[in-house]
């Protein structure tokens, strides 16, 4: 994998979440990214749906990309029987990620009514602790995403980063580490301690960018591009770089709004936005 | 201030926000719930508008209520101006606070985008700061309630019980407590730790009850009735007694959907709920 020099920006330095660009396949996606200069690329697995990962695998670096991670695996949390169905795929999503050559699968962690915010921590470090020797086989990291507080009910009981250093403490593996995702943390007084412990612990693995809005329509699928919110990524940006984090600068927003756009002008907006307002 | 014992739950100990029966006056309000046998009402400031408030006080226990707070100051981030501007308005919160007989001002305390969280914190610290001698004076205290991260773009940068812990330690004043609701902090790790760090420094002067649904609709005006969605209130109620509170259980809804309904059997619901599904 390339790594950049603390404070680069560039297209090189600039990767795109395929979810961002929902409309395109993954062939558009590689192409298109390819053809504006981005340098990396993080798969969705749907996008992966009935294509031959290694194949795919090839598209991304013969373009000039890099696969910057596979998104994503997790939901660890539940009754025993979906836990062992979530370790069966999460085990195919470590197999996806090195088949596409994927240096690390991100962590939706997963949590369940019913199911005290503690207890969903235990099964979370649990499941993700039954993967780590097959992750270690085949050169995987895990990149545990802490999500904002309002997807606590059924999408993550991880919910901070210190709830994700504390489970990579917990776990203790070199394959475990966390995914920084602006949108989810930007809130947190404990911000900028969090992610320099994690830098400490050389666990940050990931960085993601994109933007809160104010009008929000939807709890889901209304962010926004770096510049269209209140988020201070560029403030976020330097905790993270001061905390030695040397990889890609990762755009992933889910936008209704944006997927109904142009996406050849869309991408053009994610590149100015990326460039000039974050 | 009526107190109880730990582990009760009763009409008495059952407080209602004005705001969650939103249709009613406050005169309706009063007539209702004491009709009910509840023992307290929380009273939100817009249903004060043009009314004689130490009539109101008086109304309020005539009808064998108690007044449990005043709903609601705060917001001190900002310009200059617009700090002195709710400057103003805090100290004449208190004053309303003191001439309905109510105990005490719940505190959202903003947020403004482009002030970083940090130095939004710090600008509350300093606004409450500024109000304490005036509330000693009056008697009134003061509750900072964490609201949901989901709100900390505009509405508060306090969004942790260990932010608002953190904020009373540095004011470092009798009368500057916390207000803990279910909805803002269910999804909390730290939740049980900082909830007990507020009972052990006799700092948790409210504690208010509702539900966070899984189909909700509108970020703002759709929680539910307790039972309704995913918290364990049950649980939290029991850190919260646990860490020493004695104080109201007080039920504060905001809904559409319930103010839509028939607010005689909404109230039943209420009284339901708080007894039967909590």
């Amino acid at each position: 994998m390339r790594t950049f020099d603390s404070g680069e920006k560039s297209l090189k330095r600039l990767a795109v979440h395929t979810i961002t660009t929902k409309p395109w396949s993954i062939h558009e996606a590689i192409q298109k990214y390819s053809a504006k200069g981005i340098g990396g690329i993080s798969v969705w697995r749907d996008t992966l749906e009935g294509e031959n990962l290694s194949v795919i695998g090839r598209e991304i670096t013969d373009a000039g990309l890099e696969a910057v991670a596979l998104v994503r695996g997790g939901f660890y949390t539940g009754t025993k029987e979906e836990r062992e169905k979530s370790h069966e795929d999460n085990l195919r999503a470590i197999d996806e990620a090195a088949s596409i050559g994927a240096p690390q699968v991100v962590l939706v962690c997963g949590s369940t009514p019913g199911i005290s915010i503690p207890d969903c921590l235990k099964q979370i470090e649990d499941g993700i602790g039954r993967t780590v020797e097959h992750a270690e086989a085949c050169g995987v990291k895990l990149s545990i995403e802490p999500l904002h507080p309002m997807y606590a009910d059924i999408r993550s009981a991880v919910s901070t980063m210190k709830a994700a250093n504390d489970l990579c403490d917990e776990i203790n593996s070199p394959v475990v580490g966390v995914a920084a995702d602006v949108y989810h943390i930007w809130w947190d007084p404990e911000l900028e301690k969090e992610i320099k412990r994690c830098g400490d612990a050389d666990r940050l693995f990931g960085y993601h960018i994109c933007d809160w809005k104010l009008d929000m329509e939807d709890m889901l699928q209304d962010r926004g591009l770096m510049g269209e919110g209140v988020i201070d990524v560029a403030s976020i940006t330097r905790m993270v770089d001061q905390a030695g984090f040397n990889g890609y600068q990762e755009v992933e927003v889910f936008s209704k709004k944006w997927w109904a756009a142009d996406q050849d002008l869309y991408l053009e907006a994610i590149i100015d936005a990326y460039l000039n307002k974050c």
